[in-house]
């Protein structure tokens, strides 16, 4: 998992690579106007997808949506998919519903794209066009480069559907250099860290906008590999119920980036600290958080909404140090395996 | 709360009366072609909203979402809607950020429904159309009515959607009837189970497809009446990541309703056993779920998707009870209040 967390950066610039089909691709669903997005794939994939929403929100006006799987494969719901473009993430290329979404997709009209890091697999076979994920062989089963390179793809595609390709393409590649930095320079901060949170059984994390994406995926990591109970919350939802639930051995992480979201997450932080709380802030706006406790500040990105790219690095580390600092192997989680085919 | 747990059931009896103000709503979206469902709302709200995923997709063949409240009135992005009914639930109608999404996503063209129990609210003045909830005056900051009562109003509407309101009316009154007797018969059980759980801190509660609506109601129920970390999970993300936290002190509740989504839900049940996790058991196929150490079974509706409102009472009935056992007050969990303004 170490290894992998600090191969992104270079498996960033694979991605990159192949920039031109991202264009293809983009501009084939604009001529065929498949303006509804549904993506879809399990665990760091299926959090990833949350990105999407973002990303082809405000950067193509087109609405994105996590589509439910179980909808269309399990329960034959038939949904008119002649308008959409179909997103599918499946790291290995063999995820069995994944596959069969695709193909009750592509036969009720939708344009169908399979990402994945590998293009000869089943996937390939089933969607319409394939797009490399490109992020190398992952070994670890907590996936960490799959998950950066397809919140890129996804950033990628949907930049050159609004026009937007070549600003993006040298954006990643800027955002490649700054996570290599960041990651150099975090990985001591966070073993220090991470032996206050050797007891620690349950967590919040806060984002929101493209950073709900982040939250996510922290809280994945972290229940993963350091068997934490950790939920995902935007900073709205946590004010509508969750917040009764806190206290001093309730740590909440705050995900804090520049831009219209970071008021209402540093109101969610504050609640948490009224409500006893400890806070930890991440992000390129992690100063603006007031009390926390724990502070790792991300570089700032060329484009607003690559934020997510870098913000994610710390919660990947820290779940990788606590998981030591526990005891616990963190390349191999118990009951879990790579590949995952459950329905 | 446990008051109004038990007025439920007549709380959907006074939603039916206004069955023919759904199908008046139904037929003005369908002359207008307004097939992509926009849901959205706070806490309970959002729960439900997750129902209409499944409802508008198998009663009506339409793509229902939960839309990103933030997206468009915090990010501001410009979302073609002339093709889109939006679905805005507030119990007070006074939600801030749901009047703000509402207005935007009017002026965007949506068809636009507010559906509340203050129909003389501001939701009423910035929707096009207004829809009763008519759950009644809501004084439990714990939601329970009037999250049923939103369920049944999707339900309600996306039948007549589908040519089916008819069918779906008298459904609901059956289940109203069956609520009752089920209400009466679960109040002894879950005191005594309560008792069980005192010193749990964590839980994951299982549910798929429509149920997935109930397991994140259930566990919104349980965060903030009982101050336990628990996150809703669909059966297949369960085995992607987080089945690797559990142990003999996480608990896991399984929904288990009639259907295709059983055997999935029997699946992660079984993983959640072999992780040494105490299983919770609920729902008209509580029994199918083999080893549940505690098993909570709910009558079988007329109509397979209104099982939701029978398998909710359970968590609602058991969460009142723990929230006592634990030493905590249901209708007044520290830090929430009844309106929420937060952004």
């Amino acid at each position: 998992m170490l290894g992998e967390i600090r191969e992104q950066p270079s498996a960033l610039l694979r991605l990159v690579e192949h920039d031109r089909e991202f264009g293809r691709v983009a501009e084939l669903a604009r001529s065929r106007q498949r303006t509804l997005v549904r993506i879809v794939g399990h665990g760091s994939s299926d959090n990833a997808a949350s990105y999407g929403v973002y990303a082809f929100g405000l950067l193509a006006g087109w609405t994105a949506l996590r589509d439910s799987i179980s909808l269309t494969v399990y329960s034959g719901a038939e949904l008119e998919m002649g308008n959409s473009l179909v997103l599918a993430l499946s790291q290995s290329g063999r995820t069995p519903d994944v596959l069969e979404y695709v193909a009750r997709s592509r036969a009720r009209g939708a344009l169908t794209v399979g990402l994945t890091n590998e293009p000869d697999s089943e996937l390939a076979r089933v969607a319409e066009v394939v797009l490399p994920l490109s992020a190398g062989p992952e070994r670890s089963v907590a996936a960490t480069k799959t998950y950066t390179n397809s919140v890129a793809a996804i950033a990628l595609l949907a930049a050159h559907v609004g026009g937007r390709g070549g600003e993006y393409s040298t954006g990643l590649r800027t955002v490649a250099a700054q996570l290599e930095d960041l990651i150099g320079d975090l990985e001591p901060r966070v073993a220090a860290m991470a032996v206050q949170f050797a007891f620690v059984g349950r967590m919040f994390v806060i984002g929101r906008g493209a950073e709900f994406t982040t939250a996510r995926e922290i809280a994945l990591k972290l229940l993963e590999t350091c068997r934490i109970a950790a939920e995902p919350l935007t900073a709205t939802g946590l004010a509508h119920g969750p917040v009764a639930a806190l206290d001093a051995l309730f740590p909440v992480w705050a995900i804090a980036s520049d831009g219209e979201n970071l008021a209402a997450v540093r109101d969610a932080a504050a609640r948490a600290r009224a409500a006893g709380a400890t806070v930890v802030a991440s992000g390129a706006a992690a100063h603006e958080i007031e009390g926390a406790v724990y502070s790792l500040p991300t570089p700032r990105p060329p484009l607003p909404l690559l934020a997510p790219l870098l913000s994610v690095a710390p919660g990947q580390l820290f779940a990788w140090a606590l998981a030591q600092a526990r005891g616990l192997d963190p390349d191999h989680p118990r009951g879990l395996t790579k590949v995952t085919l459950a329905r």
